[in-house]
């Protein structure tokens, strides 16, 4: 099979660290240009400003992997999903719900490839919990993600913004697992957002979910932990506990634990050429819309000024 | 055909004033029972301070319509569906999209009915509105709602309290029209909600949305306005402009002006005994996930406190 001439947009950390090696690892796909209007160019590959330009003066696309900030990310993928490319959207999917939805029917009906990808479901652990999992009854559940927003984050300022989730950038990815490894979903109950006083976007949340059999599930975000940090999922069942720590990397069962080789970009790779070939879209919102809900019916608290 | 036994939950100033008349209107229904923990009953109509007393102790109930504040609604809702129930949501169709779309799913496997209402998609003025420009091309459209909550709200609570919606709660009746009669889907480009010092919700919203060809949609939100009241949708398109006002029961168009009788409530309940013949459900969560999407991605400004 012809590899797939892929151009990825936005060269920020996340392209760099992440992006260019998964794609490089993988058969299926070949780097054909660089967009980004900043970023200066890597060596011996094509690079353009704009998508617009790649299209007219660049050479021959199939699809793109978007790793630009949310916040301009529709318009973006409206235009390549227009010239008939398949689009990698990084997460969240969009700014806003009513975007993806947009962009899925165009998809739709282009009958291109749209993947919302959510790296953190291809974590090593995220799949045997998920199994484990279904053949277990939830009791209750607990998700706690506390880190540093200064190592993770330092000088982006597009995350505090409106449409920059604040920390939920973070606990989007263990909401992303959450309702991948969970047999039933959850909705929210009742949530507390606390936003420093110069800032559009909460710096820590405290959330009550339940499941559709009434299972609590409660999220503990932190985005000012300094030391050790916690990005921990503990689901207690009717056959004893399961835990993932190090981001869904490591799965301790009452059989014991396991470390996997981190191979979530490979697997979202895999996974998007699996969908182009098979002529698919894959499009789960569940995480977002679980953000909305704590935005839309969350209590909001103010904090302490937060200075990067 | 046996008329729908139906059970109405909730007995405040919208079941009284708008759910009991298009009922007893509706050939199709029988008004079985009431429930109400505190509300007093009604002449010659059994009562019960809760859904499970309802179903434990009343007559055969079919259906019930949820006439309660969106923040109970799915604890009913569910028991409802599980006792085989078809269920009427009164607008909004619950405090999040998440259990919005688990209801959906509960529904669809008991095959009972869920229906969300929307009253404004029954305005006089929204059927023909929503033909005429199906035939056009939008240019660009604007909605005015303003209108006095001391006047339509007086003393209600809930609906400054988080997911109540504050002004979204009549912003969410021009939502429904707007994606009910634009020919794209419309979302959020930005968007200021301005909320008074010692309230959880927005009394006022500023937001632009977009159509999906990038047609500018401007939504002016205030519920602070005395004197006239305003709720008017204007659509300019290549064919002139059309106006609905009083809130989608007049339709102006280059034809002329049409008003006709206000049926919303009727329209409502003939719409649900059709679904329930039919075995089929309604649940369009656009409107809300407009809504979701404004608290979401908003700027967030303080303004006077409000006190009622």
């Amino acid at each position: 099979m012809d590899p797939i001439r892929i151009g990825i947009v936005g060269l920020g950390k996340i392209a760099r660290d992440q992006h260019i090696p998964a794609i490089r690892g993988n058969g299926n796909f070949d780097i054909a240009a660089t967009v980004s209007p900043h970023s200066p160019p890597m060596d011996g590959i094509a690079h353009f400003a704009t998508l617009e330009d790649l299209i007219e003066n660049g050479p021959a696309v199939d699809a793109v992997a978007l790793c630009t900030p949310p916040q301009v990310r529709y318009d973006i993928a409206v235009t390549a999903l227009k010239t008939g490319m398949h689009v990698f959207l990084e997460k969240p999917p969009g700014a806003t719900l009513a975007e993806v939805e947009a962009l899925k029917d165009r998809a739709d009906k282009v009958g291109t490839t749209l993947f919302a990808s959510w790296h953190s479901r291809f974590a090593a652990g995220v799949a045997p919990a998920r199994a484990w999992l279904s053949e277990r009854t939830v009791k209750s559940a607990k998700i706690i993600w506390r880190e540093d927003v200064r190592v993770w984050h330092p000088g982006q300022d597009w995350i505090w913004e409106p449409g920059g989730l604040g920390v939920f950038d973070p606990g989007i990815n263990a909401l992303s697992i959450i309702t991948h490894i969970l047999p039933r979903p959850i909705f929210l109950k009742d949530a507390t957002l606390s936003l420093p006083a110069n800032r559009a976007a909460p710096i820590a949340a405290d959330i009550a979910f339940q499941d559709t059999a009434g299972a609590p599930v409660h999220m503990d975000l932190d985005w000012r932990q300094t030391g050790p940090q916690s990005w921990d999922i503990i689901v207690e069942t009717d056959a004893g506990e399961l835990k993932l720590s190090s981001g869904g990397a490591v799965i301790t069962t009452p059989r014991g634990t396991e470390h996997n080789e981190d191979l979530e970009y490979a697997g979202l790779y895999a996974r998007f050429a699996n969908l182009i070939r098979g002529g698919r879209s894959d499009v789960d919102v569940a995480p977002l819309r679980l953000v909305a809900d704590a935005f839309l019916r969350g209590r909001r608290e103010a904090v302490e000024e937060f200075h990067d």
